[in-house]
């Protein structure tokens, strides 16, 4: 049977549908009809092969294999793309994110979620709780959730009570802050006005800034004072960096989301004075997505402000492009876009 | 009273002898005469004033406080060089050594501790266990100890069956070898000849090296195979930062050791793909004391191969000096000289 | 000068009102202007000399020492009342509340803060954010407030969107059930109607329980389904206990909070089958009462419908009786009841 | 084909030998040719069905499946004896050991290991290193092992320079004090002359013993001086654990190992006053095999004098009632007994 329509990447700039079989599943498997969200980014991976696009999805279970226990067809699921190979010293200690075997969604050389039925081993597929409506379009969204839940929570630590600053204001920063909103930031700092709006709880500095002048206006003294618990670089800007350093308390933690950058300066005595704490951040590890569902089910995050375009599945192109240029033909910047599945309008959900 | 013979820094090449006044002590304080390693990194700090030289020791408690429980006058006891303020939130949650009050001996503006009577909160004097003779010279050579045990033990991490590359070896990079080995090390990998004799299970390395080669030789694979659980380096070379970041397991822990390193380019795409965990250490924190201490006592170390030339207090401008070149004029290389105090003679103890 | 009126406990049921000194204070210490909250409970400790009473207090600062930075005179603080040594291992380790050398408020033999004027190191007061008003009276309650942070959010390492049971319906078990909602839990488990009003999410229990009907009731299966990440037990009572360790999952937290209890069996194959983590929680340790007071600012809290009786400083006795008895005269029960200082009435603040 | 001689138990006091298929294999499994050590408890589980019995082993590799890399035909490896699902909450966040499916080998329902041949998962076959020789017989051993090393290494976080007392001179004590002694302990007490020669460095009690007398004769002040680091009950005796809870340090950790023990009395005011932390060790947890593995490997543990009893396949029945004897006919106590494969006598390895 062939009845799976997809939309695949075969070199740069070229694109094309196909269909394709829909996939056998195994006893533990879930096929699930996806939706997806566009991530213009492929990061270090180069493309070799023609596969299929976009590797962030939700969607509603079609069918369950035989040992299924936790999803039932018909439910709404949120799908963490990361399959591991569940036998490594990484799997087996409670960092499968380190997984030197993860087949991960649309990272080349394997096929990503943008055909109509894609299989997932069934503990990746999250049921979404009542609260959360497939009307009010948090279904679609909630995949990008959890790269700010890794950050801020799992590697940052972060606890309520705590201050935090976010460089980047993309939708990973932005929604890095609301993370720390919904697990009680004492305060949060970022730059631009939308931030503001959207998490932050301070609006600091103008477009161009430097370590030293922003050390001075967050009153962040020689001994400490003002300094921050965390601090999240979702830049790759190496001012940015450079100033997360600064301001950072002693034995501070400083998390570098995986952002595509080149080699960068870093500043050794702060580094070594301060015992700072430099992590990097690159996928979602165990806890990470079934938080992140927590949090947008007690209405802790509001994700409807971060998708900023809508595409239908013969639209995919269109999306990509879009996402690519940053705006749209209208000159609206693009922050997050959806392209609904091939036989499901958003509307209809 | 003045009987406090004392050598004095009043200037970069510029010290003096002095004659100063026994310190007064407090209720908790104990008063211990001291013997002096030398220690030629001054670090960021800049000497302004005139201070007393030297800040690593060990002596025989000469008097103490009414409060004093845990030590008694005559005791050979180690001194911990930092008096920190005990009420910051760093002194209460357990990482006194990132308390911006703390007191460091010999670090400008603070005197040292190279002269005959050096004041020490009671806490900070650990008796040494008696398995440590003074006559082995054990005592004197203890304090630089826990640098090595606060790297490796605490913020690396380190247990048993564990594997790990130490770049510098210098002294601190020696004595990181030897703790990993003391804790249980599965493989210790290092550079020179000397450090194979002295702690290391591997010498890998020809005098230049470069990432890709080291990885090579290692049998470091993309898969993480042969990788390294801790990394650390205490050379603040850019070219041994680069490579313990290429040789560290996913997740892995890169401790940078201060050593007075300007800023240098970090590899992102390493940081973040493989979720590393990057740790300055700079100083002694909680437990580090004793457990050194501890692995003295049980014979798990021999610190005497690293002291190569031994002074006496009149010599003490000679041992400056011959620390600064790095060899004495007879050509022998410097790892760690010793200053005997100025009324005990090294043999005499 | 002799000007601290001071309500002090003689013997059981023997109080008398008395001038005692003002005290003096060192370079590190404030006085501060105290108000109450009433605590009935005088745990394990032996009364066997005349003390001043009442340990939980807010005040005005009064008086700084010279070296004091973190306060100034009429700042509005909380004061946490156990003065610790600083220099044993508990306290530079991070678990100063560890101390053998704790000094605590009211804890025989040492004197409690009834009285006008309370000395204390200035690290133990903590200035009142803003929007903690006098006027709204949470300046008073906030004292008991740590007792919860610790158990839950310190010992009890919870996280947002984990579950949780409490046991005990006393203001302990409450203020357990408000910081585990405040921390962002899934579900809060407990007995009365009045803790649903408070805080917790399901009220499940008829008054008398077993631990098989309430795991029947709470739908935990053998494979530990809706079992719960973390039990709190402030009630001392085996039949909780046990109930706890049935309901806890595997690997999961049970915190016992220190009640006067005599010894309890314990249910040994739920204990190791699961692995389950059984602490005893007795005071206040590192961040408790920072995290506590950000708490009650950000508005997470309610404190007010724990304070049922309010006394002016002439009737202590009373009070003390009123708390002691559990209800006043009038039949409302006690939850806490609040002293006012000699010389400030409740509502003028 | 059918040539897997297997030693069945039918019901208690009914066993027999039987002919039984040699498993399949699937593409990640290994099938190994055993050997086992015998086992006499059963715990809390019921026998209902026969099931082959024994279930810890070591043995030669006979085929592997397609998948397999990580071990070949012919290695010598250790078994570890609980496979897990591998997709549960437990598995994927580092505690495997809780997995609510784990598939225990002669752990009723499941068929244990005394048969020729046994199928495993292949990342539970741990490759035996080079210094451990079939000769010195420790393959066989090892696998009781990882017991002490989950107790002290994992739960306890024992590390290098603390204290530990162990209860119970069993197997399983004996191990936890090597496991100590291994870890660079710096005081291990337990009670029998056997324990002395064999890792402990203290003997310190008559057969009779209580809590009051042996914090005396250990010298445990009420200020904690003297108390343990890490306490181990390996006993299930109630005057071991109520003991063990007054010499135990502030703050530290208790583990009560699984003896099938009944309801047992705490001492709660212990628990809370000193802020204890009871724990519970079923099983093996994630680094409990290698760890186990490595500290052998490097000679650090001397497994032999715990071997009492040797039996050929042939003498199963033998071996199994003397060890639940105690004692064989000459009455020589045991305390572990070998039983060689059906077709490997113990000299020929």
């Amino acid at each position: 049977m062939s009845d799976n329509p997809s939309f695949v990447l075969n070199a740069i700039e070229n694109v094309s549908y196909e269909e394709r079989p829909i996939p056998d599943i195994a006893d533990n498997d879930v096929l699930v009809k996806v939706h997806y969200l566009v991530h213009g980014r492929i990061g270090d991976f180069v493309v070799t092969n023609p596969m299929v696009l976009g590797h962030e999805s939700a969607g509603i279970v079609h069918k369950v294999g035989s040992n299924v226990k936790n999803v039932s067809v018909g439910d709404r699921v949120a799908v963490e793309p990361g399959a591991t190979c569940r036998t490594c010293e990484a799997c087996k200690s409670g960092r499968y994110e380190l997984c030197p075997d993860i087949i991960f969604a649309a990272t080349p050389p394997y096929d990503g979620t943008l055909c109509r039925y894609y299989r997932v081993p069934s503990d990746l597929a999250y049921p979404l709780p009542e609260g959360v409506s497939l009307e009010d379009g948090a279904m679609y969204r909630l995949s990008l959730w959890p790269v700010g839940v890794h950050s801020v929570a799992n590697l940052g630590g972060f606890r309520s009570g705590q201050s935090i600053i976010v460089f980047g204001c993309g939708p990973v920063g932005l929604l890095c802050m609301a993370v720390a909103k919904a697990l009680g930031a004492s305060r949060i700092i970022a730059r631009l006005d939308f931030a503001k709006n959207y998490a932050a709880t301070d609006v600091y500095l103008p477009l161009r800034f430097n370590p030293g002048e922003t050390k001075l206006l967050l009153g962040v003294t020689e001994r400490g004072k003002n300094s921050l618990d965390l601090v999240i670089d979702a830049s790759g800007a190496e001012v940015s960096i450079q100033t997360g350093f600064q301001v950072a308390k002693s034995g501070g933690i400083v998390v570098q989301v995986g952002m595509g950058t080149p080699d960068i300066p870093i500043n050794m005595s702060m580094l070594y004075n301060k015992e700072l704490n430099y992590k990097g951040s690159f996928r979602y590890g165990p806890g990470d997505y079934p938080l992140a569902i927590q949090l947008v089910a007690q209405g802790k995050i509001d994700l409807k402000p971060l998708v900023t375009h809508r595409f239908s599945f013969q639209d995919a192109l269109v999306a990509f492009n879009t996402t690519k240029a940053g705006k749209s033909a209208d000159g609206k910047g693009v922050i997050k876009a959806i392209i609904s599945g091939p036989d499901i309008s958003l509307e209809d959900n």
